[in-house]
């Protein structure tokens, strides 16, 4: 069966063609810039590879773009669109309501819609991409997969915050943990490698967004993200952790008003805002070169992690495997150095040697004698997104 | 000689007098609700002890009153108010500027004046205790001890948020650390006791305020609280750690003030906001009889401490001691069995009798095979005031 996985932003649509369950990418691409005049698309398959600038006015627009690019007579990779039997949608935030991966009705898009107040910037989108689908596969199985719900066995002790309880009851202020399929993949695969799923794992996902996940048993136990995905680790434009009283005297002190600091945050803080650069070659170019701005920026990086790293090993009471992943974890070969160094009393124990070498695949980078596995594991949360859409679309049958 | 340990709040005077370098205490006590007009003061010598409810309209007033007991004909236990020789002052923000103990001159003073945009509430009061005392102490040395001293060794790497540059070079946003006096004493102590000052240690203070500091070597090199006392550990009111998105979050879309938010984090969170108790005694009697929020807020309290031992001991790359200290450190049985426990990775490991027992001195409570040694000790900020403050009046003869 064929299958796509879509993920909508608020000016784009990314979507991949699988063919399920042999996992074989049909075609892949994304339409961006969605309603402006100059909207780009790139588009791939193993036949025909393209891209260009079109006029595409909004996300129905440009399904149906997609929709002509896969059934293209020459180039296509469906010869009928009820070809694709379901489609797996992204969505970011499922709140607490959704424990793992559902068949969308029309209950779960309201629901899905109830929960725009915590993901302003993804929900509506998302639910635009999946209402969008409907009306362009109207045969095919609905499935939305949320980015949170992997990290709904977060026990209280770890999602609670010590506020007054009511913002929790009332009104579902919690950690909720994001780049969810991502933690998920990476340490099912990292599980597969130990081959055993008794295992203690910390995935650190370094990529536009950074964060780490404590799992124990396949089950996700902590993670660096909270309420939103701002917080923990230093990000390319996101500080990660701070003292949260500073963002009182930014506003009552140095006149700030609150979006500017909001923005400040979001926006010109983590690596951007301590070396005037978001990108993590960039600074590691520019500390090369001397620059101890970005020395400063990655030490401070890389203790962040070491730090949560220690954090998580005390949340599971020990430690089996480390696993790096997404742009920066899979091509880091410094970052992964850095954060490894000078923690032999953990057991963790770096090969420098394999650490440098490249790998498309699965990679162990420790030294044999190290007591913990130390693994580079691409991510792939389409795939991810295919398995779980599959999953619900075989029960279905 | 005498010297006179003061520490002056905003409506408040706390004192010691010592006998130095014997260190014996001489008398101590406290002048509450100053400028209101039922002042409360308690005064205790080993002669004799009082309180009562006086009108004590300023600082100044206050101190001479304290001048009156000590000289008392029958109860006092100086002759002449010339025979304390020094007067040390706690401070809470010494800020970049101070990074050890120091004489006051004016050029300090103006210092301290300085930096009250750091600490409003404290700064302003600890200077006027100096300048009262200067004028009532005319012959003694006037000392400043800050709080935030013993965390001028904390590297960049962790005094420095991921937050544009200029917030740092211009405007002085960084961590500090606090509670500094208390860390430093029982740092000392606990170096003592392990006879070697070449070591890895955690202290862990846990009383109305609660911070803990990584101590490598004799020095702080990393502490939970930030750039005020508000973060790290779950407090009595104060909520610690959270992600700060919702400090947005409750502003745009919950309707609260800034200025609420700002109280409800300071005064109606952490233990208070969880369980509406905000004494840790209380809270354990309720755990006790079966109050799930209690019970939450033990185990959030501990858990969120177990993952900072985790967090600074990949700091240090090791670990040789923790200390409990402060009221709840010293006392709650029951905290430091949640936080050392299922800590095994660590080689930390309790030993629940001698946990159970009660000590006024140093105390070792973990288990002889235990790879990490576990420590109550009392701490005593006074006597770490005192002893710089000596220190200092020694250099100068």
């Amino acid at each position: 069966m064929k299958l796509l996985v879509l993920n909508s932003g608020s000016s784009s649509l990314k979507y991949q063609l699988f063919s399920m369950p042999d996992e074989i990418v049909l075609c892949s691409g994304i339409v961006e810039r969605i309603g402006l005049s100059d909207s780009k698309y790139k588009h791939k398959s193993h036949k025909y590879s393209s891209e260009a600038t079109v006029e595409i006015a909004n996300h129905n627009q440009g399904l149906n773009y997609v929709v002509n690019l896969l059934l293209d007579e020459e180039f296509g990779v469906v010869s009928s669109i009820d070809e694709i039997e379901a489609v797996g949608h992204r969505v970011v935030h499922g709140g607490s309501a959704f424990k793992d991966t559902i068949e969308v009705t029309e209950e779960v898009k309201s629901t899905i819609e109830s929960l725009i107040h915590l993901a302003p910037l993804h929900n509506p989108a998302n639910l635009e991409g999946i209402k969008v689908s409907e009306s362009v596969f109207t045969k095919a199985l609905q499935v939305a997969v949320f980015d949170t719900a992997f990290h709904q066995t977060i026990p209280p002790k770890a999602y609670k915050y010590a506020i007054p309880n009511d913002l929790l009851d009332d009104h579902d202020v919690r950690l909720y943990g994001f780049h969810g399929s991502s933690h998920k993949y990476v340490s099912k695969r990292a599980i597969d490698y130990l081959g055993r799923n008794h295992s203690k794992i910390i995935t650190i996902h370094l990529g536009n967004g950074c964060s780490m996940t404590a799992v124990e048993n396949g089950q996700s136990i902590d993670h660096s993200l909270g309420f939103s995905p701002v917080n923990g680790l230093i990000m390319g434009t996101r500080s990660g952790d701070i003292d949260h009283s500073l963002i009182f005297y930014l506003i009552n002190n140095l006149n700030y008003d609150l979006n500017e600091v909001n923005t400040l945050l979001q926006s010109k803080s983590g690596l951007l805002g301590l070396t005037g650069m978001s990108d993590m070659r960039d600074i590691e170019a520019g500390a090369n070169k001397g620059n101890s701005l970005c020395q400063l920026a990655l030490e401070m990086t890389a203790y962040r992690i070491k730090k949560y790293i220690g954090a998580y090993i005390a949340a599971m009471n020990g430690l089996d495997c480390i696993v790096f992943t997404a742009g920066i974890g899979e091509n880091s070969v410094l970052m992964r150095q850095m954060v490894c160094s000078d923690l032999e009393t953990f057991g963790i124990e770096l090969d420098v040697s394999k650490n440098e070498q490249n790998s498309h695949e699965i990679k162990e980078i420790n030294k044999e004698s190290s007591k913990i596995k130390i693994l580079v594991i691409p991510t792939n949360e389409e795939l991810e997104i295919a398995r779980q859409t599959y999953r619900l679309f075989s029960e279905r049958l």
